[in-house]
Formats: C-alpha cells, sequence, structure tokens
C-alpha cells in the first residue's frame, strides 16, 4: 500500500547499551502510531507505518539509532514532519535528534529557501567576501532614532540592517513607521554610497498580522523579513518563505529556540536545528549565538551548524550562517579563519563599543572582510 | 513616557550566588535592551525599558529571582511577550522560567479560553465528575474504521474522542473524510446514548491551512479542535480560541514541547507551561504527560500543573488538566484521588488493552469516574 519510501533520523540515547536500544524501540512506536505494539493489526501497520531501526551503534559517550519512517506518515507537511522526528518524544529524557536524513521524495514537498548563498549574495552585490549584518537597538528609541542609526550603518557599509529582535509594535517605534523610515534611511545612504545595503524588518507578530506585515514591510520599501520560528512556528516561516508574492529573503532568529539545545542529552542538535531545519523552514539565513561570546554554544557546535547551512540537501539551496551575541571586531581574524566567506557577520553592541563613532566602526569591520 | 504598570517573571538560576545575581542583572539586559548597559542614554529607556530585579532569594538548590518588566515591551503581544520572558536566555543555560504574575493591565490584552471548566462542563452535559477523554488510533486505519472506533467509544461513555496527535492529512485517513465520518459517528452514538460525546478534531497542519482545517471541521460537526503549540505556534492556538466564527473548544497537545521541561535547570517550569502559557494561548484543556505512565513527570510536577489551571488570573478562566500517557484502568482511584473532579482523564492504549470488549472497558472506565 505504501511507497516503500522512508527518511532516516539519527538518535542519540542516552544510558546503557540495553536502555539505549529499548529507548530506539520505543521510539519507532511513540512517533507513529502510539499504540500496544502487540494489538497492532498484523499488516502495512506493523510492517511499514511503525518507525524501523536501520542501524544502532556505539558512540562516545552514548548510543546512536538511525530509524527510519515511511515519507507517508508526515503526509507531506512541515509540521507533520516535525511531529515525527520529535513531537511526543521530546517529552523523553535522553532522547536527542543528531541528523536528518530526507530523501528527494520527500524533500519535493518542500521549497526551502528563495534565495539562499547565491540570491542573497546577488541581491546584495557580494560576489565573495562575507557579509556584515547589524541589529538597530535599544528598544525604546524612536522610529526617527532607530532610521539614524540604520542611515549611518548602511553610510558605514554594513551589509544588512535589521530590527533587533525584540522590536515588534512598541509604542515607542510603531511597526509601520519604523520599517519604512529605516528603510528609507537604508535607501537615502545607498543613495549616496553606490551600495546595496537591506533593512530587514522583524515581522514576529501576533499570528493573524505576520503575513500582513511582511507585505507592509515589503511596501515600504525593506529588502528582507526576520522571524523567529519558535515564537511564530517553523511552517510559518516556510509560509512567509513560499509566498510569491513576498519574495523577500527571510532570516531566522534563535530566540525563544534555545531549550532545544541547552542539554547535551535531550533536543535537538545544533546541526540539525539552526542548519537542517532552518534550511527547510525557508530561511536564507539562520541566526545563532556565536562561541566565545556571551553565550554557551562550542566552536565545534557552531562548525556544525556551518557545515549543515551547506551540506547537499537535494533542491534546497545552501545558506548562510550568522554567528552573532556579543562579537566584537577584535575576533573577527579569529572568526574569519573559522568561518572562510561564506558567512553573515551579526554585530551589534560591539560595532558601537570600538568608538564614538558607529561609520568610521562600520567601515573598519568592512576593512577586515575585504581584505580577506 | 510610560505606563509604570509591569509584570513579573520569577526566574530560577543555577550556580553561586555571585553567579546567579549576575544572571539576574543580565536578564534585565539581555530580555530588553540586549545593549551595553554603559551606552544607554540616561532617560526612560535605562530606568523603565530594562528589567528590574524586585527579588532575590535562596531557595531549594538555586536561587529565585522575579524580575519584572514594562509592560509596553511586549506591545500587547502574545509572541513579543513570550519573548520577553524567555526569548534569548533560552538560548543561555541555567535558567528556567518557574512562574509568571501579570497585573490585569497586561492580562486585559488577553482573551484565554473561551470555554473553561464550566463552558466545558456545560457544553458536555457533566456538571460535576472527571471528564473521560481518549485518541483514535493506530495511524494508518482508515477514516471508517477510525469513525467505527469512535463510535464504539462514545456508545462505551466517553465524553471527548480526539484524534491521535499524529492523524493530520495522511493517504490513509484524509483529513476532511475523517472528520466527517468520526463526527458522524459520535453523533450517531449520541442519539443511542441520550449523551453528549463530541469529536475533536487535530488541526495541527501547515500555516496556511489550520484555520481552514478549524472550519472543515467545525462544518463537519466535530465539537472541538485540537492542535499542537510548538508545531503551529502557541499564538496560532491563541488565534484559534478567538475566533468567534469558530467558537470551539481548544485542546492543548504538548507534541514537540517536551524540551522546555526535560532540564530541572533550563527552560520553563512544568506549571507555567502547560498551565498558564497554555491558558494564556487559549487552551481549555492542556495535555501533558502523567506521572508513573511512560513519560517523566513526577506527581508534584503533575500536581504544580493542576493548581496552575485553575489559580486566580484575572478573567482568563479556568482549564482543566489532561493527564494523558500510559494511563490504564487499574489506575484511576490513585489519580482521582490526586487531582480530584476537576479534571480530564486521557486514556489511549489502556483502554483497548483492559479487555477486549472496547464498549464494556469505556463503560468500566465511565463507572469508576461516577461513583467517586
Amino acid at each position: 500500500m505504501l511507497s516503500g519510501e522512508r527518511f532516516r533520523v539519527r538518535y542519540r540515547l542516552s544510558g546503557s547499551e540495553p536502555e539505549a536500544y529499548a529507548k530506539a524501540k520505543d521510539i519507532c512506536v511513540e512517533q507513529t502510531v502510539e499504540f500496544p505494539e502487540e494489538l497492532l493489526p498484523v499488516n502495512f501497520i506493523r510492517d511499514e507505518v511503525v518507525g524501523r531501526i536501520e542501524a544502532f551503534t556505539a558512540g562516545e559517550g552514548a548510543f546512536f539509532a538511525d530509524i527510519s519512517y515511511a515519507n507517508e506518515t508526515t503526509a507531506g507537511e512541515f509540521t507533520q514532519l516535525l511531529n515525527v522526528i520529535f513531537g511526543n518524544i521530546s517529552i523523553k529524557p535522553g532522547i536527542r535528534v543528531e541528523s536528518l536524513t530526507l530523501p528527494d521524495s520527500l524533500l519535493q514537498a518542500y521549497k526551502g529557501p528563495r534565495f539562499g548563498r547565491s540570491g542573497l549574495r546577488a541581491l546584495l552585490n557580494v560576489p565573495s567576501r562575507p557579509l556584515l549584518f547589524t541589529a538597530l537597538k535599544p528598544m525604546g528609541l524612536s522610529a526617527a532614532e532607530l532610521a539614524e542609526l540604520a542611515y549611518q550603518l548602511a553610510l558605514g557599509g554594513i551589509d544588512i540592517i535589521k530590527d533587533d529582535h525584540g522590536l515588534t509594535d512598541q509604542c515607542f517605534a510603531p511597526f509601520e513607521e519604523r520599517v519604512k523610515r529605516c528603510a528609507e534611511a537604508v535607501a537615502k545612504a545607498n543613495r549616496e554610497t553606490g551600495q546595496k545595503s537591506i533593512f530587514v524588518a522583524n515581522v514576529t507578530a501576533p499570528s493573524h498580522q505576520v503575513l500582513a506585515r511582511a507585505q507592509q514591510a515589503k511596501a515600504a520599501g525593506a529588502g528582507g523579513i526576520m522571524a523567529a520560528p519558535a515564537l511564530i512556528g517553523l511552517d510559518t516561516m516556510r509560509q512567509l518563505a513560499d509566498d510569491d508574492s513576498l519574495s523577500l529573503p527571510v532570516v531566522s532568529h534563535p530566540a525563544f529556540q534555545g531549550s532545544y539545545v541547552t542539554s547535551a542529552e535531550n533536543g535537538i542538535s545544533h546541526a540539525a536545528l539552526f542548519g537542517q531545519i532552518a534550511r527547510l523552514a525557508g530561511a536564507d539565513t539562520s541566526i545563532y549565538p556565536n562561541f566565545g561570546g556571551r553565550f554557551s554554544f562550542s566552536r565545534a557546535e557552531c562548525e556544525s551548524i556551518a557545515q549543515a547551512t551547506e551540506a547537499p540537501m537535494a533542491h534546497i539551496k545552501t545558506i548562510f550562517p550568522s554567528p552573532g551575541g556579543g562579537m566584537t571586531l577584535e575576533r573577527v581574524p579569529e572568526l574569519l579563519a573559522v568561518y572562510g566567506r561564506d558567512v553573515i557577520f551579526l554585530m551589534g553592541g560591539g560595532l558601537f563599543k570600538h568608538s564614538r563613532d558607529l561609520v568610521a566602526n562600520c567601515r573598519h569591520f568592512r576593512d577586515m572582510v575585504e581584505k580577506f
């Protein structure tokens, strides 16, 4: 009855070998039929719908099970794909999603990012150097004050200037006014510099307003949109990316998503969440906290994310890693060595700290990556 | 400039006292301005927008900080409220949201559950006993087979019969056909028994289809809808609950949400997530894994959820806790002692296991709670 096409999830399982194997067997049932195995009908449900252990190996400090599921269990829906991968077992301790192996037959249901690395480079007219990215802040400034900052940042050569992720529609700087002023300020700077900086509007918003804000942003001249998928839903980000009437680059922000990665034993691996899942959700770039900043990701975890943004994934485009969070100009040479050219450096407060001349700080940042 | 109205979040902070206090100070900045404190303008931004430590106390194995934020930081948006509470700091280890204290001035932006405990009791014509709840499964059965199960379950006196959370729009049992057949089957049983069982359709779906499926379910005669807020977005659940053209009870399912509660040191407390946040998101009942089943919640954690479903919260209605997962008929007396009358018992596979006569098993379940 089924196509025979299956996708695989690699899980990291804690405990002794018998415990870990029992977990793997339990996952096969919990994530699909969620029904006493002995009562299952003896037909394709038992043989094909229930997950299947394809491999079980010992690794560093844990065991790893590759479990396959029938494509049909996901109904071609991103929400249900996520549910099969990690729905109920998110509640069971000692299970972590390590990586996804998705066949073309499953991936054809997903468009992935609209722009990806090459599309974003073309849009910004930056063929090969790392891209520069910053955020407008602090919350509490007026729309006019934020727009003045946006102007200076664009004048200094920052490629992507976004709303801070906490700016939504506060009375300090209401969405529509802020987006209009900031997009205009960046356009003015572009006319003066001849460059192609863009303003990216934060459209993380109540469910019934997300699409409308994205359209408002586009109408106001924003060059991209940002959302926190843990707040609006990963599939709502997918919807933003897929919307032909919008056709704007999409930036994924990790707010409220951290609980999936704060434990080595539970949740989802950094590479799967900020790399593979972000790509499926249509993000053209995935923001995550860089190592050595004020967050706690390790260098290896950050490298694993960068790898997942470019690993082959059928027709799904490669995207940019956007390490950010506590970045400073002093660290740029070290980070260039780690990430190479295909990266978007997100620097917020660090740009303001370097000297009192914001435009000069931006130009210094730009010089550092142009010399690379 | 600001109203002076503030809401409070209690955080559990790991580490030594100086470490925990430093975390509290960091949270005040990270969750609001996210900007070097020394560079903040000396005005209302520094004095009112930045979070404020209202209390800092030592507790069992950790420290607890009560931090207040200006209502205005949330812009009256549920997504931004969640972002202020736990956005970026979800990525920082050793911080857990313990509880929320939300003033009427903030809560007036939220309608909360449409039915709540008393509305659901009136709808189901069950004035005081615990309610009975089950799920149609396993995935792989046809719509007709699931409808036949729904008929038997309603005949046996189960009040709420829902799609298993993994049933969406699979080829085995497409959404529209399944919902129509199952709602009809429950209506037929109601005509025979004179009771008021309802069928609850799972509307966890791609973002652009959630509302349409909810309307289809209503048109087909479903008496309620279910969604997993971690998959569709918490605010999308709020939108479903608020929709006057829908006006159906909303069931919250914990799939993909577990990572927030699998660690005692990180994430969100059971009571805040499955109690307070579920109520704000408009759920009339909140499903969570019961203690002693195949999941790992403790009895105390389950009791804390039940307490949070009924604690005073301005005009926001009390809701039902729905413990489920690995429940059996044998455990009902113990659970009645723990939860009392105001509970919805969710029993899936356990109902099938008791004997081969499903209708008799349901009647036995019903007898047990009616005697209470």
